[in-house]
């Protein structure tokens, strides 16, 4: 008999809490775990012994967590050196925890290694487990990670949205979303497409450099084409490959030095494309809108394939951890289309923990303003069924 | 035997389509109607005589219609005046069309009015309908105004997702709301609030005018009070009861005129709110999102109340035409909680396009900082039905 902590970290995405349930299910099945503590705030939780009991909570309080959006435990943005893994590791030993699993992105994946890897020096026998999660769907080994289906929905609902509300009045409309690396999110903004002339007309992502006179030369084009154009721009962008425009913004309001104007603020890169366009192509109706954390918290609004796999993950870091040391839980795809399914196993800390994935040149369109069908029939299952529309305006105009 | 035109004016919302098919649906029961057209990007499609038969169109596709939000003829922000609306009757006189149904807010009912006064005049015979259209909720007479319910959904949903995330990464979190003039959608963010201690913290409405000492003097009070603090503002609150703090931006940024930044645009209020509360009150962790568009087009998002009134406010509007000569479909409330209802009534055109409403002061606290328990129970009903979250990590700590 031992005991064993469970926390969540970093940004939380709208089915953090599906992982979390499924590692407290799956705990409560093994004798093997004596005490389930929830370590509030993540590390910086465990670190001050802020536990709280896991076991007692109702079956009908789990499913309402489950399908609650953010983490349910609290989180922290600290990222543990080895000091910090020392003092967690400390707690561990004191508590005699000899499970951990820890609900995150590559940053928890790396925190689970160090403290296993301390643990091991020590002599103290230690299972560390990580369970994968993040919007941006940057893991490593895994097809595609909790959190981005249900991050991709809400995104992809948006642009359904966006795009009908700007064919009823026409113009430019540029959106800003979740995405400083890797494009994935923004690239499922494509999903919303249901007709051949629907928006988002143009997507970019940080896997390619956008100059300026290349996107506002692609929205002209596109505005010439249609009256008008729905534009799905990744927070990340770059203008060279290097610097992404939003830093390139934060530079000049440092230099600027108004003291009101704060342009690394939230809207400051919409407004800047929105301005870009309104005064170099003279189109006049130009609106953008930064989404924000709504995409990642939205209340209500699961995928319902990733809610199921989240829970899955969560549930299968709790059994391989009866049988292996540490590991991250990973799936592996199996079919496509309808056939669509995964198969989930074991990886290494360490091949989770150092890097981070980009979107695939396979799944970026030539002109680098797109997505590819691949990407498509790679995301839509991973979002889930999303609603119809209609629009009347575009029927034969009557004699 | 006549003929007919329907159309949508202004900004969409996502029941505005349940409207157009309940005049379709009811339109069709009438053979007084011949054909019904449906008029493409309201009275600037009409004077160009861009018609789509709108009788052609099958029952699967107008129920994937009622369910699209925005507006699925299009619109226009057009306000006609009296050389516009001589224009639009010579179309209708031309096409024999004496039923006109216009759905929107207080200007279509005026647009209504003038071409309802000048037919009279002129002696053509001309049935004029308005049927109500607003995610503001500020039209007169009718108890709430179709187009609210779903918007406040969307804001309540995003809120209650947007609290927990700020739970689980305190700070402060402002959230801009639509609303120029009045204050009833960024009010539906008290739905979000299951718990006491749950945000929004603190609501901000046009109604009453929020002094920026005021605003950070509230901010600190609740962020000393739960260590965290989620804030919902109007784009339309105003510093000293006449300009808004969005006016003043823009009117520093023109004063400024550095080119490149141009405060007009809609991230700025929610950025230098979120400046200010940094710089002011030196708290480290301060977000801001405005819910821009989506607030009103999200797809696959609606109230089940809202959508039903919408639906029927356009079936009323045929009927009412068929007996009398012009108004606007209104909404009486006929009970509260569980025996909310509401009864339709036409009242006279001229009774909805003049003026607006406003937040009545007993929706809103002493403090000019929250609603009352009488806007929730006012404003619940139309909202419907929200998910239920839980939040785990204000359990008892284990010892």
């Amino acid at each position: 008999m031992a005991n064993a902590v469970v926390s969540q970290s970093g940004g939380p995405t709208g089915v953090i809490n599906a992982s979390l349930v499924g590692v407290i299910e799956e705990a409560c099945k093994h004798s093997e775990i004596d005490n389930l503590y929830g370590g509030v705030h993540a590390v910086a939780g465990i670190v001050k012994e802020q536990f709280v009991d896991l076991k007692k909570i109702s079956l009908e309080t789990l499913e309402l967590v489950a399908g609650s959006p953010s983490s349910a435990l609290g989180s922290s943005r600290d990222k543990p050196d080895e000091e910090y893994c020392g003092r967690i590791l400390e707690v561990f030993k004191k508590r005699d925890i000899r499970y951990f699993y820890y609900i995150g992105g590559n940053d928890s994946a790396n925190t689970c290694y160090i403290i296993n890897t301390m643990a091991e020096k020590s002599g103290y026998d230690l299972k560390a487990f990580h369970v994968p999660k993040t919007v941006d769907n940057d893991l490593l080994v895994t097809d595609h990670c909790p959190g981005f289906g249900t991050a991709g929905k809400f995104v992809a609902c948006a642009l359904m949205g966006d795009d009908l509300d700007n064919r009823a009045l026409p113009g430019v409309k540029i959106d800003v979303i979740m995405g400083r690396h890797a494009g994935f999110l923004t690239g499922a903004a494509a999903l919303a497409k249901q007709r051949e002339d629907d928006g988002p007309h143009l997507i970019y992502i940080p896997e390619r450099a956008v100059p300026m006179d290349k996107f506002l030369g692609d929205i002209d084009a596109m505005y010439k084409k249609h009256g008008r154009c729905v534009v799905a721009v990744s927070e990340g962008i770059c203008a060279d490959g290097h610097t992404t425009w939003a830093e390139k913004l934060a530079e000049n309001a440092e230099r600027d030095a108004h003291g009101n104007v704060q342009l690394s603020g939230t809207g400051a890169l919409a407004d800047f494309l929105s301005s870009q366009v309104k005064s170099e192509l003279k189109i006049k109706r130009v609106r953008a809108d930064t989404f924000g954390y709504l995409q990642r918290s939205f209340a209500g609004l699961q995928s319902e394939t990733d809610v199921a796999e989240a829970r899955q993950c969560g549930r299968l870091a709790v059994q391989y951890s009866m049988k292996e040391d540490n590991g991250s839980v990973a799936m592996k795809r199996t079919g496509s289309g309808a056939d669509y399914g995964v198969e989930y196993f074991r990886t290494d800390l360490c091949n989770v923990a150092e890097h981070t994935k980009s979107v695939p040149d396979e799944y970026i369109n030539a002109d680098g303003n797109g997505m590819t069908d691949a990407f498509i029939e790679y995301a839509a299952p991973l979002v889930g069924k999303l609603p119809r529309t209609e629009y009347l305006g575009t029927l034969p105009i009557v004699g």
